[in-house]
């Protein structure tokens, strides 16, 4: 069975909490409820992590990179070192919420996945602020969705499955 | 039955013969039957609409507009005017091509809209060319889906269906 | 008798049923019929014509172009080959819409014209999103008149009536 | 009858001896003569004013604001304090000149005003040099007619009559 | 015997009456018939096509992608498919107008094309306005030849002569 | 009696180390007494609050939201779930130092508060190098201080004191 | 006694007129008696100064010039010339309205000042329209007090004594 | 004998008490002076005036514009209605202190003036703060001089009687 | 006999060396060769130059300037003083190397000649880095050729035939 | 002995495991081997440090400000307060990973230090990307070396010998 | 006798041969003259110096250099080293021509010059085309004569005789 | 034994002489002496370069090309053609100067070598004047060292040493 990694960034703990009218009203909790009950539909495992700590979440990302394999390079066994299958990563999916603006620490520690990865954001963050238009780490995912709320997670969560 | 119309812009009739790194390999007919089929089983209609013609593009989503109702404002028995059911159009998905970085017609036509949009490309815009950065229909789309190739529509069709 | 031709731009037989806090309630209609009552007061001869497409738009100026006669040139017995007095056109009043702030082609062809051009628009351009403070026919137009809903239109027959 | 007050910025004394190709070679007093006799067709009152310092333009405008009444939330007495119906004010007609370009401190002052205000330019300030596209007034007034030489003066007294 | 498309954009077929400064006083006509001329001399065959509508010119080049030929994998006997010499085509010369200045669709349906592009224009653009100085469908041509009136057409098809 | 939370951003603890002619010579343990003799005349409490560590401060931020309420939608017995009036948070005043600029992740963490927030800084921003000129956090601050040296925390403590 | 003069600048005169949502409701009479009150409470003398002249505003400050002393040069006698100590004055609190955008003069007035100077505004500038963002004045304030509307200046008040 | 008028703007009766090290230790008075016995040397009268107001400045300008005469229009009996010889003015030299950075009422009152305009700074504006690298004034000035303290008023009128 | 002039700016002695890709395998010989053939078949004489110093390419182009003719202004008998046919020069080609983005001395010196110039370039300089998108002496030149490697010095050659 | 502190910043515990074409194929470990290595040839120490949180390096550069001492006012004992001559820091390098770019923090936490900074890359960032063209803390450290992979350390270990 | 160097840019040799609207009809040689007649009533000496070279330029810079002083340093006797009076140089005036907007060589090379250097300009650079608006050598020159024509130059003269 | 070329820029012959603070008091030859010392250190040759003329510096590289060799596709014997093995140049150091800012010309030429460049300033570019933050040749070179004043030489020795 596929896995993969759903990634929350800065401030998203506090989802229900925020404004509503861009971030809905459930909580993170909540969220991850819903993203639990696709995977099971899409017969795929999520782990979830949230962080308000750049360095944790970057951190999380190079562990992510232990455990992950190139899958244009994988042959008919694995990648060798990944024996615990259960360990082994095969996609992200991250909203790095303010992160996604300024962090090129985040990154550049995606920029060393080999795996896809999915941006996603609950609002739209073309028709918000300038300062939002631009996604520092969009040049590194695969693609991106944008707008749709509790939503962008499942569509991102349908999207990685995509691509693994 | 909910009703979606699917809006292919400009050049988007040569998918299958432009750069297959970026767009694929399948046809628009191809990808057009990978919708339907969503279709169904999402339980909606689709109907489908290419032009090279702005000016073309602009009057369907006029007439498009004859044809929809605010959600927001719709009473149990459905807007005066329209009767026939099977007209009702419900949601618009649309990848307006090249005319996304300068077409402020559309945009205009779009805008007119009460209905939900949702904007969707192919390729990852945000990691192209400058130009390509910057759509100017995404402060009218409800939410942008981007970089999943044919999964982009499907996934469009999916996000549509939650809005409407 | 002079003789006008309003050109009105992209979307704008849509008015009515655009956002009604910009554009007022009136339709295409109601507004040329409202022009043609001034024209009568005014003792000119208004055409009207109103296209979606900006090849439409770019012949009707170039058909303009073949039954006008520069004005500065002409001498007491108007211009040779313009024997139909009735088809000879004075003046042009042109509502651009969305194509004001990109179609440098529909500029090139105002600037073959050689009898005078007046820009309006019925919301103020200048005080709306930055894109549309800039119009790229600004610079081949004799003036323009910004804000004053349909009474832009009969500003802008008024003030092409000063000019020819 | 309905007053406007129609006020000139700085350099406007001047006209008939600045450049004619922009300006025309009547005077100030000529063209207030055309906006009176075009005042008794509105059948209107005109105040005119002129100055070429700021700040006696920013001290007209707050007197202005002190004769004059919100149109929005009058009731049929006509506001509290304007006893006298020959000082009411209800709307303003402003050529700022150069200040159009600069003055923040006028802008200010105009957006006190709650009744409607008319921008006009005898010179098409969009198709000058590049410091003339930009007004910094035009935010706050209703609309702007700029290019038709005294007829903007004139079409600006037609489109307040229009607003008041 | 080669075969070349030549395409002129919007407001081309205006040549002759269009400012002479820039443009010299020949029409369409007279210049097809000049590059007609030199096309006997070239041993080569030329199509000529103008349109001013983007979806017109859009779907032109879409055809002539049909007909022709990806000269650096050709292989002895053609491709596959171009059955019909005469309609093979091996080159385009391209004045697109004022389009060269914003029509990314244009310059989307050239990308697609993989045989040489070569564009032209009469006028020097890199010596007028600004925004004529920026051709968004410079970086898919071969080469760009601007400033030489007619020869600037017949340069081009010398041009495109060497590239095939 | 009210209560204050003042957060001190990244290095803050060095105050008294750093340029003397922008930060004065007091040690942050020196200007929180300064404070907090100031908050007994003003019969306030203040908490104080520092770290280096933008995802500690962002949660601390979080813990204030759920210790206070919107003084807006406030009722007689206060917010439910606040029952210890003593952690009950009232206003923030924060000096972020150099997150000021780049930290959109606590700039949206204070978005979601609904206290009055007062920005302070002890050099003046505005006169010193470019990139110091901009306050990602002005936006969501009620007001801002800066160039006051440690007076800037005590004028802000009073500031506040006007806010709740 | 220490003496301050506070500077209102152009329109400030219409406090309490002017949109209160910004500038509150207290007229500047109001507000300069506020400022009167805490200045027996600071034990200082406070000259109050309005002016919509940016000429008046520079030759005030010229005149405050010559009734300054150098603070960082001052013997124990005073400098020559200020014999009446009532006249020597000690600190400045301007707000410049919409002056602050554009005024070098006054910028360059202030500079010729030896003694301190807070900028204060009542609303926010940071948090307003771009061109808000910017005082040109800034650069040679000792601070700067912004958003608190009638506090600004008592906070003002409170800063220029911290620093004389 | 010819006529010049010098023309001092804003703040620049403050020199000798302004920074010394770009504008010296000599008062205005004594300028003038020096300016007045270089005049004698060079058989010219030089009128000096000075303010601080924009409008006054302004005024002046159009003033001179009565007692002057365009050069080259200039017949042999001089121009109808400057009878007095004595008023009549042949040269203009501009020192507009701060102005010079942003007051286009005064460049366009300068405009209007057909005899010789002369631009003088006595710092070097093109190696100070960058706002005092652009002159608004210079593009309607003959020439300009900057950087030699009162040497660059001695050399502007010895300039200035190179052109009259 | 016609005589034109091939300047070969900076590094151009070099062609062969360079970058094939962008440059061919052709030495800057042999290309002279192609050039000295075609000149032939066009009846003209052509001198050639190459220099990687700017100073000898502008007093390589002041000595054109003595050998060549205003061609607007020439009468039947030539221009005066050049009585050596064979020494006057009828038109430039211009490669200017890397000098085409920053050097205005060339440009300056091109400016100053009075008989036709064409610019070329072997590579497409429009779809290389953005600093060579800019050429300094376009705006003199009367067209420019880019992109058709040793082509774009033929086609250079039968340009400037076709305006001597 | 001199002592140094390396400081390595975000995601460069990953080297080895990122791109190696940019970043070598050594692990931070050996790097910090052969700095090793190095530093006993030059007869230093050298303390290694290495963290993903900018928090922890800010904290970290603290430690160092406590242990290292002004050589610009350093007396022949030493600093007071730093007895333990071991703990003694004379200068530092850094390597800031992507922080280079935006940590305005850590700029801020460097520019506390009076001992030599010297900036470390192991990739050109001139020649990357553009956002790494820019070095925030460039302007705090003696000098910068990029890319020469490892070399850049072992350079670095160098320079900052003959700074101390 | 004080010694002058006149150093005369890239393409200045040209002067009488160029645009004479902007650059007179003198040539170089009879402009040289002018200015040594000068020299005489000013009592100094003047050298003459002209290159096209930027290489030959820097040098006699940098030869001025070892013939010049200090003049802050200057004891009674002299520097020692300038034992040749005749050779010793106290002042530069420099027109570089185009240089004037893109030689930072130029620049450095003055930049070493301890005596005092004037840059002058035939044209007004201020009101030409906006890249010669830019002087890189401003910064170093203590002040720039621009507009005069052949008076710039000796305006100059004089002007670095008030400096000297 | 390896050979590198020293390619010293414009004004460098003046180290010493110029600001001491940014380039210290090493004459260039006292440079080039320590720079031999450590070649010999280093086992290789040094040959050193300077010139003030960007034609002989390029034609000087054009020269290392004709003598170097691509290292990446040398066989055991050598490239044809360099037989004189001391001729042989394995690498280049080069201190550009002013013109690391704007010759694309040297930038040019530096891209036709195939051995390593290697490229060093005395001073920080990247914390002095905008202009020099910017280096045209930084994106040809292997890596860049700044700001260790004489021991930039020697460290960019030691670099090119660890590249060839």
């Amino acid at each position: 069975m596929k896995k993969i990694v759903m990634l929350h960034g800065v401030n998203l703990n506090m989802f229900g909490k925020r404004d509503p009218s861009q971030y809905g009203t459930l909580t993170l909790k909540e969220i991850n409820n819903k993203i639990a009950e696709l995977s099971i539909e899409l017969n795929i495992t999520v782990e979830f992590f949230q962080t308000n700590y750049e360095g944790e979440m970057v951190e999380k990302i190079h562990q992510i990179h232990q455990n992950s394999v190139d899958v244009s390079k994988e042959n008919g066994n694995g990648q060798k070192g990944i024996d615990n299958n259960e360990m082994r990563i095969d996609g992200v999916v991250i909203n790095a919420g303010a992160w996604t603006h300024y962090s090129y620490a985040i990154m550049d520690a995606l920029a060393i996945l080999k795996i896809p990865i999915v941006e996603i954001h609950m609002s739209n963050i073309h028709s918000r602020e300038p300062f939002r238009h631009i996604s520092v780490i969009a040049q590194i995912a695969k693609g991106q969705i944008t707008g749709f709320g509790v939503d962008s997670y499942l569509l991102g969560l349908r999207a990685i499955c995509g691509l693994i």
